[in-house]
């Protein structure tokens, strides 16, 4: 009773106490060096051709000449240096080698270097803003990169419905922005915002944080312009939220990580801005109880509850370290949650807030809890969250599995590799730096309430030792709770020969017809998805 | 200013008093004579066999013999009055004249009656709950009918996650209680909720009244398992909020009217259960009013806006003459507005509510209104929107036509039938009953929330002087107005023809290819959709 007590009265005290002022002093870059190429690489089909200086001249007679990026070796002027953003991922974990980048500015530009590259039979890889995770923006070999950043028009919005309508290379903040300053948001948000498209998101079926309370994007994109490989515009740019005329193949496009078709422009429906938004972290003392925290959290906060992350102790260290962030919290805890709420009345909003923050503390399912008082608080927390991807990077050479699993059992596959790492000598959980254990961290983050683990191992580097002890474990764990392989990053290059732990073989045999109906030459996206 | 104060006056008096009590007896059924075989049928097509008593043996070699509905024609013994509700739709608009009739109770056992099916060149038409409006689940010739209705097993139910596993045909009303039983609700719902199969609903891609606030199937629908023309099982049914391993091919299916695989499994998500439910009525001047008050029910109610139905006065009188309902308020108006609020804290719910309202009063938005006071008054008032569909078909015989437009003309279509109707002298608005004008009314009701209008015509009977004046007129201009010819209700048999006034060439195209790829004998439901 008196530890319960005391407890409670800790807890209100922290709770009423803002989050203390934290400031952000974000690094200068990732261990670039630590992400070597790591990776299997298909050998380059023989079916593609070799670009040649007759290609080149056919692309600068249908493009404007400062929209090809091409080296020497192909005819160009272009220092190979320029391409090099084309031609890796941001993590530097993949790596192409094309000589031609095609950066188009209308859609009936795409469409005629698609026709051209399907009748010669010539690879080409669309790219967004290049933030994916598992390979498959950047090319394998010398596919020609057909970048989408010069297509980044608004097209119309309408702000009665809230419907948008853009180019596919838009970058998602910038229409964020730009919604934002007519009462709306976008139904979705991530780390990556800066930089990645909308086009991308789409073709990437991206997740995110606010998946929670707006749903898939399989339910906000109203329509999509699509170029298919033989140059076709598939014009399927509805504004209309519901349209029941034949079979939705705009859903096949969403997700097929630009495997089908090249997106060029896309119709969205966003939700009206909450005009209250209240954030709080607790600290919890075990997995178990985030599981029950999330429980009381959609019964009290239900309509209004638009986010509920997690993260572990090992994912707090990384991110107080690397990012000079002080933890709103009194102490530490083995894990922290993250609660959003989002309505249309402050008084309503902190009232049910409130008291469900006060039932967590009371029930001792949470120890400690700060609740954001102004903006610079509530993005200040966010960072907290949003910030462990990069000091993850910035700890070292970092695994990273996206995957979905049934919310009981989601935790246990952080502590199931962790003891195989441990048993191999490959780890020790409370280790002081300067040891020589190869792995440093095996730590989890994610949406707990959309099932979704960022797993993660972090290590001195990328060694098949270390590799061997859960590849393809982690996938066969996955496989055998009934969970997704991925959740949200897409399968791309990294996940390719894994696609049979999480789908029948009928279903990937169907995939491979859908991607010969659309692409019967293969030119697109190669070597990647099916 | 006196008037407005006036109507403020009675109008808040009006929203203080409860709901009216009402009471709904419905009447013996809709006047079947009415509909006849209005609609353009294609004819047989010689490449489907014609069944034979061998068929017959085969069929009851592998299924049940309580599962076999077969005429003498082909050898059985079941008087073909006995198939007469698998034949012809509730409507009694379409009719076949099926002779087989078969009703699996296993999914294997779909597999193998497909494969034979495939194998012989004998068509089917998969048949759920039969309440769809567009004839796509009824035979249009000979076609063997495949009923889910046995198929009605609850696979499994996860009370954490809320995610719901079953049979294709389970009906929705069923499935509505037992998650209510267990705090959580169905993610849609519609009139037809006591009969329709979730298979048939998610084939059909229900919309229904719960669209605005829970979204399309599209984004709750997780998973299906599907079985192919050609006996393939594809299971996709996932459980799991995220998936992005490869192609999403389960939303083919959802909205392909059973014309590419038979659903016989869905994995669904359920929303909590909102333990505060609010209804009002209001009466409003004109349409102009009706998106004013919308727009300022999305501000003011955001997140707990769970409906937002209108009506015209011309449906109101329908359902108040053939339901012997009393409206809730004190005069006639030119258009009603069902406004429904679903939340987690009564007393947030009931304040947001009354401050709109209130708000919608003193701007002159609204002219009266009545609050639901209780559960059936809740219920009372649904029913007056609900019975809409029933009441105009006691009126006469109904064209139905399921249109998206855009919000703002989304009510101009009425008018212009009206009047097109009125200048051929087929119809007068204010008549009084007993003359003799073919068109009794010109009504339209809806969802406005989606830009989903219900345009309703009623005739003395289904005639080709009356269907020209407004077809194709009526598929042209939502076409003009960038609209959709089937919002909700799908495609069938109806509207094949006119897929092209809501789909590019080069989509119907695509969409063909897609029915090809799953169905190249094209033996799941022949002449519907594409």
């Amino acid at each position: 009773m008196f530890a319960a007590v005391r407890t409670r009265t800790i807890a209100r005290t922290s709770l009423l106490r803002a989050a203390r002022p934290v400031y952000k002093t974000l690094g200068s870059g990732t261990h670039a060096g630590l992400f070597s190429r790591y990776y299997h690489k298909p050998a380059r089909s023989t079916a593609f051709k070799v670009l040649t200086e007759g290609d080149l001249r056919h692309f600068k007679s249908i493009l404007p000449a400062e929209t090809i990026l091409a080296t020497p070796e192909i005819g160009g002027t272009a220092d190979p240096i320029e391409l090099d953003g084309f031609n890796a991922d941001w993590l530097n974990k993949y790596r192409g080698n094309s000589q031609l980048v095609l950066r188009p500015k209308t859609t009936k530009e795409v469409s005629e270097i698609l026709k051209y590259c399907n009748d010669q039979g010539i690879a080409v890889v669309p790219q967004g803003g290049n933030t994916g995770l598992v390979g498959g923006s950047v090319p394998v070999h010398d596919e020609v990169v057909l970048s989408l950043r010069n297509m980044n028009k608004i097209r119309s919005y309408d702000e009665l419905s809230g419907i948008l309508v853009c180019d596919a290379g838009c970058v998602l903040e910038e229409l964020g922005n730009y919604v934002g300053e007519r009462d709306h948001i976008m139904p979705l948000d991530l780390g990556a915002k800066g930089s990645c498209h909308i086009g991308g998101n789409v073709a990437a079926n991206a997740g995110g944080i606010r998946f929670l309370r707006y749903g898939t994007l399989h339910g906000s994109v109203l329509g999509l312009e699509v170029v298919l490989p033989d140059g076709t515009v598939l014009d399927n740019m509805s504004t209309l939220r519901k349209d029941n005329t034949g079979y939705d193949l705009k859903q096949l496009f969403i997700g097929s990580e630009g495997t089908l078709g090249i997106i060029t422009g896309v119709s969205i429906a966003t939700p009206r801005k909450p005009s209250s938004v209240n954030v709080a972290v607790l600290g919890v003392p075990s997995y178990e109880k985030v599981q029950q925290a999330f429980k009381l959290a959609r019964r009290r906060c239900g309509e209004i509850l638009s986010a509920y992350e997690f993260w572990d102790a090992s994912c707090m260290g990384a991110v107080l370290k690397h990012h000079d962030l002080k933890s709103p919290l009194s102490s530490d805890f083995p894990f922290y949650v993250l609660i959003e709420t989002s309505g249309s009345n402050k008084d309503h909003d902190d009232e049910k807030l409130g008291a469900l923050l006060e039932e967590l503390m009371e029930e001792g399912i949470v120890e400690d809890g700060a609740l954001a008082q102004d903006e610079t608080q509530i993005s200040r927390m966010w960072s907290m969250r949003e910030g462990i991807p990069e000091s993850l990077g910035k700890t070292g050479a970092t695994y990273k599995y996206d995957v979905s699993i049934p919310i009981p059992v989601l935790y246990d596959v952080v502590g199931d590799i962790a003891a195989r790492l441990e048993k191999a000598s490959l780890f020790k959980p409370e280790e002081q730096p300067g040891s020589d254990h190869p792995v440093k961290l095996v730590c989890g983050y994610g949406h707990i309430g959309d099932g979704n683990l960022h797993l993660n191992i972090v290590a001195e580097r990328f060694e098949d030792r270390v590799t061997n002890i859960f590849e393809p474990f982690v996938y066969e764990w996955v496989a055998s709770h009934r969970g997704s392989i991925s959740a949200e990053h897409g399968v791309g290059l990294m996940k390719r020969d894994y696609l049979g732990y999480s789908k029948s073989p009928e279903m990937i045999d169907y995939m491979r017809r859908i991607k010969n109906l659309f692409d019967p030459k293969g030119i697109l996206n190669p070597y990647k998805v099916v």
